[in-house]
């Protein structure tokens, strides 16, 4: 596909909280974008690094004995694979994600907040 | 580094164009910014996708066999895996690119724009 993507255009087109929806592939890694408000699971990621760029709002990622990172729009942070973390947002906030594919996004925790890959 | 990069801010502090500078690692890939203007060099990547997602300004992605494809603030692109691209910028643009460490920015082409792995 030879078609660019509008991270708004495609964030306007879904509702749902903490549910990714990918928007683009790169190798074999998957780009989403993902609505937060409120808290997520705690949960870490054995096998990958997972980056996180704030495209609106505000993103506390709290992090297992590390001080929170906060993150405003147009700031990023990438967690280090194994690292115990869980985002939270006050306000509704739009996150872009980059993982590699098949990636859970409850990592280890399981749960209920387990989102099947889906792309829009 | 627990450390949030804030990308403006490291925009903020250079600038050449067409030096990429290196922000965060994730994994193999390095995540990186660079500021824009004119025409770059036709080159690919043979081995790799190549991600851009323009930050400010107006990037204009030449693809040799295909249309342009143009990038206005949070619009990206992934240009496939060996496909000929030349990107080109009228007016300053910033972008964020995403790229396997020790990818060369003028792919297959070298020349004089091959820019040195730099992280800020």
């Amino acid at each position: 596909m030879m078609n660019k993507v509008n991270l708004e255009s495609k964030l306007r087109s879904f509702d749902e909280f903490f549910s990714p929806k990918i928007v683009a592939r790169m190798n074999d890694y998957k780009i989403a974008v993902v609505k937060t408000k409120g808290e997520f699971v705690w949960h870490k990621h054995d096998d990958t690094d997972d980056f996180f760029l704030v495209l609106k709002g505000r993103l506390r990622i709290q992090l297992r004995g590390n001080e929170d990172i906060v993150l405003g729009p147009g700031e990023l942070f990438v967690v280090p694979k194994g690292m115990e973390h869980c985002p939270r947002a006050d306000e509704e906030t739009h996150v872009l994600l980059i993982e590699p594919a098949g990636t859970l996004n409850t990592g280890d925790a399981g749960g209920e907040l387990t989102a099947l890959e889906e792309t829009i």
